[in-house]
């Protein structure tokens, strides 16, 4: 898998001239090795040149991670004196011949610390923006990468089904945060979770980007739960809103607003139209019900890897469609300092239209 | 809290000549601020200036969050389009008089995402490493944050003793770190795990940075587990190892050296002594006993907020113990191919000596 991975990175490499390329532990390193490395105060960097085997700058205790990589590289080990870690960049720069060339790197991903030690390995070159590199081939998921998407859908599905059965009138939106990420790591779920739950209830589900808090649940709160689960690497990324007995009627209407915003934004993802119809699609059914100051936030976002990347769902994205994209389509309405809405499913763009991963009933739901 | 610790800043920031200082989402913001953010394709950073309310650039969707500082800040959100979000960072830069000037950023945390707006928001400004500008405040633990460590290490203690009672022989080591995790969050550790677990067992647990595998235990392992919980945003770390059964008697011997060694590294930590008689004390057990060359990695690093932060238990580093340092002990030694041991606890620097965090029993503990 990734030595094919490596031949179609070396194609775009060359595509859009890059000499070079630098990734630090993040998922394209991980996309393009399979290997996983903790962010820390040692820097770790791989670098790709086209035609050449990878060069591999890491502390020496980490070195056993490379026996599973599926193509050679070349290690260039450091110890713990950071006094030595210079030299082990130039070192991997000049085994790729990278001196004074184009060497890209992914803004969103390498942190200062790298890059400077990159930058001096290399001080003549030119480091270019080239999240879209990796990003290009991440953006077409595989059969694969499909296939565990659909089961970290499944597996959060699940998850929280059986904790609406737990749910109870004076939990706080804490507690029911922590039984939901028990029972994803019960159904499945990898252990390191890239992004907790948001559980948010009353005027906390107003705000999109809430945190469980000390909040207790009553009587006529909306309920508003964004979860997923990591299953072989590959995130879900959904929302349910729930009304917490009986709501104020306008909570319903919304709800009900939101749910056919979300439909007619899945209806509209196919290939060959763009990222904004969805938006667009899923905006006007809001816009037209006269909430359309309350939806404040672009439709989705793509996932894979991460819960946050292309493609975009908004407005002006007029980047296409394409078989292998998923994203997720997430209307919501948030009536601030009262309660809000939001539903959330996953998309794949197929040959012929869109797959939904997720199925979980959309209809608001009365618990507690 | 939170405008205490911004005097302090300001403070710091005199001394060390700086006029601004630039923090992206990372331990450090939330230090300063109690805010979370995730670190997403959508740049937040906050620009502090002594004397100064602090700027915040962010997407208008998180501004709620602002509400529950405990000083005021100046605001710059941007909406979802790109294109905008120069303008905001160039108003926050401009509102603290920080063009030209001398910004601090943190290279281990700031990304060439965020790095890149602020350099373009104040384009003839230095940007100097001030990692250790917001460091020097976090290096020294306040009690309510050496309060939050020890109740980190009970629920990590807790946690694995009742995993211990469910381990078996076949077992794989991915099952064993699930239900840690489980275990973790059901006694009290915070959904957002900050690391995940490390078991590690056979042939394994002589790569110090293992992750978990498919591997079964089997009769005769030896099982490293280096875990810990997180608790209002404070961490512990921790490690153990067990016998799986009846083990080679040389691995006894190595287990025996390496608690040895951990208590002399234990009994070495103390204020006005330098971190490197630490490593030096732990160190020098091990090279007695023959095994100098399979411990091949620092004694111990710093804890609070992250896992790894200072002071860095290093044979190099000078750097005197201070009350309110907090670090982990964590001497090993490790047979290439064969198997491994790590006992790792977390130690808090006192007026008068220092205070051990951890107390679970390190002798050798059959399992299985």
């Amino acid at each position: 898998m990734s030595s094919v991975r490596l031949e179609k990175l070396f194609t775009e490499m060359v595509k859009t001239g890059l000499d070079g390329l630098a990734l630090n532990p993040g998922p394209s390193l991980t996309y393009m090795t399979g290997l996983k490395f903790h962010l820390m105060e040692r820097p770790v960097v791989m670098l790709f040149a086209p035609g050449n085997s990878p060069a591999i700058v890491l502390p020496e205790l980490e070195s056993a991670k490379l026996s599973t990589l599926s193509y050679p590289v070349q290690p260039f080990p450091y110890g713990e004196n950071p006094d030595e870690w210079d030299a082990s960049f130039a070192k991997a720069v000049k085994a790729l011949g990278l001196k004074g060339k184009k060497i890209g790197v992914e803004p969103g991903c390498i942190r200062l610390l790298e890059f400077g030690y990159v930058r001096k390995g290399a001080p003549d070159a030119d480091f270019p923006d080239s999240g879209k590199v990796v990003g290009s081939l991440r953006l077409h998921k595989d059969a694969g990468e499909a296939a565990a998407m659909r089961r970290a859908v499944d597996v959060a599905q699940r998850a929280l089904e059986v904790v609406i059965l737990q749910i109870r009138i004076g939990m706080t939106e804490r507690e029911v945060a922590a039984e939901l990420v028990v029972q994803l790591l019960r159904h499945g779920s990898a252990p390191e979770m890239s992004f907790s739950p948001i559980v948010s209830s009353g005027p906390n589900s107003a705000n999109p980007h809430a945190s469980p808090s000390e909040r207790k649940l009553q009587h006529g709160d909306l309920l508003v739960v964004d979860w997923g689960a990591v299953v072989d690497g590959y995130l879900s990324d959904l929302t349910r809103t729930f009304a917490v007995g009986e709501v104020d009627p306008e909570y319903k209407k919304i709800h009900q607003i939101v749910l056919e915003a979300n439909q007619a934004g899945r209806v509209a993802a196919r290939p060959g139209r763009a990222c904004a119809e969805v938006d667009q699609a899923a905006r006007k059914v809001i816009e037209k019900a006269g909430y359309g100051r309350y939806f404040f936030h672009r439709t989705g976002h793509g996932i894979g890897m991460e819960s946050h990347e292309e493609p975009y769902i908004r407005g002006d994205n007029m980047q296409l469609m394409e078989p292998g994209m998923a994203f997720t389509v997430e209307p919501g309405i948030y009536l601030t300092n009262r309660n809000g809405v939001r539903i959330e499913d996953d998309m794949l763009i197929t040959e012929n239209g869109a797959e939904c991963l997720s199925d979980m009933v959309r209809e608001l739901r009365v618990i507690g």
